[in-house]
């Protein structure tokens, strides 16, 4: 039996990204960002939700660019810190002893320090809500040599990704394999 | 050390979530989406994005209206089929045996027996490239009694939701929790 529990976002699992952009004087700034996907294989592009009351807002519709700097489930503190900190306030990148790298490919830095990280320019706007919802075309991925896996794609079990549950507002890491994808359904109407 | 991994949709960790719709027809359909995120908390909206080519993607077009619910890890095999196989060759709902429920709020149905359904009326339509995103607005979350937590929401421990790696191309589980967010990285700027 299911329970009515109202118009709220509690959708689940969320990822747990860092945004890395420049602000209008060109000082590296970062914010988490929970609300994000994939949302195009061709271009390959990422969105992420921001409000318009945040630091990072305006840097991104001034430098058309971002970055996506995926954390590690070690380095829980330091994303959560990112966000409850406004860049307005404080350098978070010295606080959290983070190197900002300039990107080669877009105006906006990463953050070295992670495992894997996209860099992203942008091609839509899309205004919501509180939220506003941009879409960038991911110009490369970078990944630590640490954390490549088979075929030369990142591993999922080494970059060990948060997950941000909105509803308990509480951090998670990874479980276990449930297994293959297009593999472990097939044949399901055949029984 | 960092090394180029080219422009890929390699981000991660994704959800999986399963999309309901009407047919044309009135028949009810179901596909699996890995690219989807919460998009905005006033109003609460979900973002999923598809392929044109998928037979889901009209169905939204015509009805303005979606679902999303939401599988848990003991469904791995369900989910997995419903995304290799499409609408236009098969009833999913019956192959896997699910119960389409029409939902009273929105021209869609939602799987009964998956923990957590979000009912969504379609507010924006982006055409990105290959992948088209649609933007929802959540009229309602309905939970099974058996997975609401503490202060009345869903917890995440029992939903068990799953976790889709774009990169490995397999699914898995929520792991161990890392902490309370916007607290564990709170007086980081104080050591």
């Amino acid at each position: 039996m299911k329970r009515s529990l109202g118009a709220k976002t509690l959708a689940m699992p969320s990822p747990v990204w860092l945004v890395g952009t420049y602000d209008t004087a060109g000082k590296p700034n970062l914010m988490t960002a929970a609300w994000g996907e994939i949302c195009c294989s061709k271009p390959p592009c990422v969105a992420v939700s921001l409000r318009r009351a945040t630091y990072s807002y305006a840097a991104i519709e001034a430098r058309k660019a971002f970055t996506i700097s995926i954390p590690s489930e070690h380095q829980a503190r330091m994303a959560d810190f990112v966000g409850i900190e406004s860049g307005k306030d404080v350098d978070k990148y010295a606080v959290c002893r983070l190197a900002p790298v300039r990107s080669d490919l877009v105006d906006a830095p990463y953050v070295a320090e992670t495992p894997l990280v996209l860099e992203c320019r942008l091609l839509h706007t899309l205004e919501i809500g509180l939220h506003t919802l941009f879409v960038g075309e991911i110009l490369d991925v970078k990944a630590e040599e640490s954390v490549i896996g088979e075929k030369g794609k990142p591993d999922i079990e080494k970059v060990q990704p948060m997950i941000y549950d909105a509803a308990g507002q509480r951090y998670y890491g990874i479980g276990r394999t449930l297994g293959r994808a297009f593999c472990i359904g097939s044949g399901l109407n055949q029984e």
